[in-house]
């Protein structure tokens, strides 16, 4: 899609400084601009690249007064960071409502219905007696088991699986890959040391406004839900068992795992690769640093927690810059005891 | 499906206390029952909330004496434990059952055959010259490549891939997204810094009543076989190299990771996100914590390993409460260097 | 297929001692060899399996002297290992080469192209204005979105996702599973403590002889792109945030994670399970152990780094020795106290 930058100047609230029945198709990067695109200058430490710029035009904020000469041209507006912004969002949007149509083949079981305005990709399932809303943009190869329900302007990209029983709620998006509602991993020992499957019955409930990431898995309750509450981002190849509860507004990097039946508040903020031991609890606001573990309920809010066992962070970093020289330590000792 | 009170009292070898001729159609937590639910009270624990509950029935055992009055209608049996396990199970049998015939479009290559009584969901995909046995439930999407074995009564779930030359048993149950028998991570370095593959040529067999989790990823060995033995429980997002051997009974907890060529024996514990170096062995019975590195072999069975490189747990906790207190071991020997 | 020992030794310039009408369809190693398998000799620790095996035929050098009788027959070559090695590579461009033409049902918009001698699986999946180039693989259920480019000769595998934008070169091979090009994990924190998605627009870029791991995950940048450069190898369950860059001959073994922004030089080896914090650079030659947490840019080449927060190596185990007693510390410690 092309735009004058007239039609932008226009959508921006701003004013064009050069030649307005330019076209762009693209979002580029100042320092990496080609002609075709338009980027945008808020940070001074880039005012540089204004003036190498390829790209055709440039958005910056009404105040800015150029150095130097530049090839380029201008869409002044209010603010450059937040109408680059607006325009950003506005590709998204575009990119989204393209998708639309029901692609062949495609699977939908005469049982199950879906709403207005929506995307069904070729090589999509979709299995019985599920209720899917508006602008929901099903990719393709993506698995909606049976007894599924889906609410509006949900996404589930390709090939993310949700298993039977799943709800997820409006403005979702499951990206590619993604498994909710597989089987918790729970095993009763026989007498004989082997182990007999416990039949998870429950489902997973995924409130609005949530995204999980790419090859994340979500295991469905063994009864009951697994919870993630609304508002919740999470992350790449996250997992979280069975029964486990999300707070609110709670985001979780890439890699972390929690364990079955864990509670996590809301507002928490939970970095990459951490792992978390099931049946406990996490207040609101905590932050988990990156590959900490978490061994015993967190009680109050805003803490933040690091290391291999987590512990306060600040202390954490202080012991460690001593074990990194624990020979000195140990070497002092041995002075010491070489005294008489 | 709804049975009545009756037929799940004959089923269950109990008697109705209350209205027999009322349907359930769910399995729900006593805490959590709703109308049409029926539920079970095993653990006196939660008794109280056989009081509240809107469950149509509850489960309850022989000599369970209620001390206040309820709404619910009881089904007594002779452990109210086992009654409600039992109940689960042929919930799960039903559901399995659930899955037969063929769905199109879907694709088998003439010479592969299946067994009685299968299923084969739309755009599940089987190549050539694989044997498959009875009661084999190959959900949508999955991928079964060339010269496959599976066993009778094996489910290969949504999206699930198993690639050439793999052998499954009989009743494994394979996750979404699981990828068993991709190549191996192999490459010989060249002179110019480059990497060449080397051809991995051999493959996965996993023995009967095997489960492996949702993205989890199993390699094709380099030569011969990567090994998962009878009776293995393996969770989600574990990755397992070439050439591995998992031994029988023995259970891995999520994102753990096998490198290549070692050998785990059997009935044998490991916790989430533990990482195995390669080429050693672990002995039988041996419990490793969440998050421990193993990088040794491990020759006496039964030990419990814990910590960043895993050894003794009750002593690495020892330590690692000196350590969050490092600090203050250092000011100590300050003191002692101040003495005259 | 099958092919006479004549026909192998002519392949491999070597010379038959036995019977060379016999024919083979498998390579085996030397001590699991059957009937109808051909096995290598290279390493003497191997050579009593030769005077046992049951393979049809061992390749062994030229000078090499047995000193049993044996029942098997011998390929003589200059050098066994890379005789075999050559054997290896041959089957492996069979393998590959027997994947040809077009299965259905399957899909690819008109607005695409492909090259000669491709393999589009059944259920694979081209979306619009894509180009791939020719001897293209793209295995049963790959995902190849919008506006992608694909180099001569790379496979896709069944089920990997190629996502919109994303441009790969030559000679790759994408496992099982992947995700390519995904979004980026970004999120604008708003006053009332929710998270507003930021647009991800940009892509990512592989280059030639590039191989990615099962099951992982890169996701497209913000805006430009996440870029992996020829000859970087990356295993199953790698994470790679939006706008890394990971260098030329590069290798990361399976389950690490490496966060946003962050640039890897080039010829350097990442264990298993490492984790990279965000907007970082790591020199070229860097070797990063398992398990090894990376918290600041590492400026001079060549260095290893191991640890929980990585530094030198064998200063972590120096360190990690006295920690396994630090009890012991203690002790001495407190004996030094009571001395008057």
């Amino acid at each position: 899609m092309e735009f004058t930058l007239r039609q932008l100047a226009e959508l921006l609230n701003g004013k064009v400084e050069g030649d307005e029945s330019l076209t762009v198709s693209r979002l580029d990067k100042i320092q990496e601009g080609q002609a075709g695109g338009i980027s945008f200058l808020s940070n001074e430490k880039y005012e540089p690249y204004l003036y190498q710029t390829q790209a055709t035009a440039v958005i910056v904020s009404e105040g800015f007064k150029p150095s130097k000469t530049y090839k380029t041209n201008l869409i002044r507006v209010k603010d450059a960071y937040l109408g680059f912004t607006a325009l950003l969002e506005a590709y998204a949007q575009f990119s989204k409502a393209s998708f639309s149509g029901v692609e062949e083949p495609s699977f939908m079981d005469a049982s199950s219905s879906i709403g207005e305005n929506h995307f069904r990709g070729a090589f999509s399932y979709i299995g019985k007696n599920c209720k899917i809303g508006n602008q929901v943009k099903i990719h393709p190869h993506a698995y909606i088991g049976n007894n599924v329900e889906i609410g509006d302007n949900t996404i589930i990209h390709s090939g993310a699986r949700i298993c039977t029983d799943t709800k997820i709620g409006k403005n979702c998006e499951i990206h590619p890959g993604a498994v909710i509602g597989s089987d918790g991993f729970g095993f009763a020992p026989q007498e004989d040391g082997s182990y007999k499957a416990i039949p998870q019955i429950g489902n997973v409930i995924i409130e609005d406004n949530v995204s999980i990431g790419a090859n994340s898995t979500i295991d469905c309750a063994t009864m009951g839900s697994t919870l993630i509450k609304k508002g919740a981002k999470i992350d790449n190849q996250v997992q979280i068992a069975h029964n486990v509860i999300i707070g609110e507004n709670t985001v979780i990097a890439a890699q972390t795992g929690i364990s079955g039946s864990t509670e996590i508040g809301k507002n928490c903020v939970i970095a990459g690769k951490a792992g978390i031991v099931g049946h406990i609890k996490i207040a609101d606001n905590t932050t988990v640093g990156a590959n900490t573990g978490v061994s015993k309920s967190i009680k109050s809010p805003g803490q933040t927690l690091f290391g291999y066992i987590g512990f306060d962070m600040k202390q954490f970093l202080k012991s460690y810059s001593i074990f990194k020289n624990l020979d000195d330590l140990e070497n002092r000792i041995k002075e010491l005891e070489k005294k008489p």
